[in-house]
């Protein structure tokens, strides 16, 4: 699945996030580092590795709703360890918890595969489309 | 000051963040929504609404930094307040405290210049540049 | 009102947090800090500042609630700004919005009046008791 | 390890929070619910849980200390998962990464052995006692 999959939306597009993975509570989305993702200090932005984190975790609740459900992020707290210059990073996010209309979800970040970029833990709410 | 602003970096040209100011511990930044800002549901990304923040409150401990230090985050919480589909968001933010090497920052996101969009609290780690 | 305002419960009265107003989505509880409320370091336990926000939290969703609705706290960061090792803390909560059946609210804890100690911002979930 | 023992201080005492591990970067601590650690609503209230869960995050960082640090907690988000009313909780925490002065730390609280209760993610900031 390429960044113009038409699942993740426009703003995946730009920032050229791909969705690898994505069932029964658990998703993977990567993000190749380029040039336009670095911020002043020549590191990726803080902002870009969330993106990623944000559409993992909306993944992994996506995956596990029922017909005629969608969800929206409430919040999400993201801990950054360690700064990425270049390479392939990943978010893989996990439903820990479904109470009533909000699922409880936690990420991580890595890159080259097993280096932990980020760790994130967040809250959607899940509601019923009319 | 333009999208092109060199000080904020190839991510800001990309998405559009424009430094409005920056001065005293306090730091104001914007973007005119776009259609490439947008998710599935047709309304602003979170991410793009984290990294406006994200911007906000690392210009805010910039802008009171001593000759040779810089920041990095540690940490941001954001809670999304409501949803937005077009215009001009702008993130406003402020450091509350700085104790050691670390500055602990608020923000807050509005669209139309008085809609509440999110709200955030953060950590930034300072050091001094070798 | 006292520690033993059967409003506040069991665990308010274990730690001696005192409701002092709660009206409008606004809420003020505080504390008078003894030996019991130190970790080892001789400052007051983070857990105890937490309490007080979690408290003062609750009282401000809970002022704004219709009949036959009650609140959950969904989640709660605190950041730390200063220790403190004696007299009056005070927490200030107040609801900055209300969307479907979740409440985000921002608090404040300072000491002695006017000393900043901590700040957090929380979710809490909103039900209709059966 | 009881309730009385010194290392974990008079807030722990109050509680009833007893230190069960503590090594190699991760800890673990519990508590034996009783009606004194009630909320209003009947159930544990969360001030109780997050207390666990900060000592446990304390006691992690701790064990991973070298000689003359000590460490103080900067931030805690805690994501509650269920409510609990009797039985004994207990918080696990491991330390994620250290960077600088600041240690990541993540936990996780059961009820019961193996009910999920709450999860959370913090930074610690360790500094060198003169």
């Amino acid at each position: 699945m390429d960044a113009l999959d038409p699942g993740v939306g426009p703003f995946a597009a730009l920032l050229g996030v791909r969705r690898l993975a994505m069932r029964e509570g658990r998703a993977r989305f990567e993000l190749t580092i380029g040039a336009q993702h670095l911020n002043p200090h020549g590191v990726v932005h803080g902002g870009a590795v969330y993106t990623l984190v944000d559409y993992a975790m909306g993944g992994a609740v996506t995956s596990g709703l029922g017909p005629g459900e969608q969800c929206a992020t409430l919040e999400i707290k993201i801990n950054y360890l360690a700064p990425v210059a270049e390479g392939v990073i990943a978010a893989e996010a996990w439903v820990v918890a479904r109470t009533g209309r909000v699922a409880v979800v936690e990420a991580r970040v890595h890159a080259d595969g097993d280096r932990p970029v980020a760790l994130a833990t967040g809250s959607f709410y899940i509601q019923t489309r009319r």
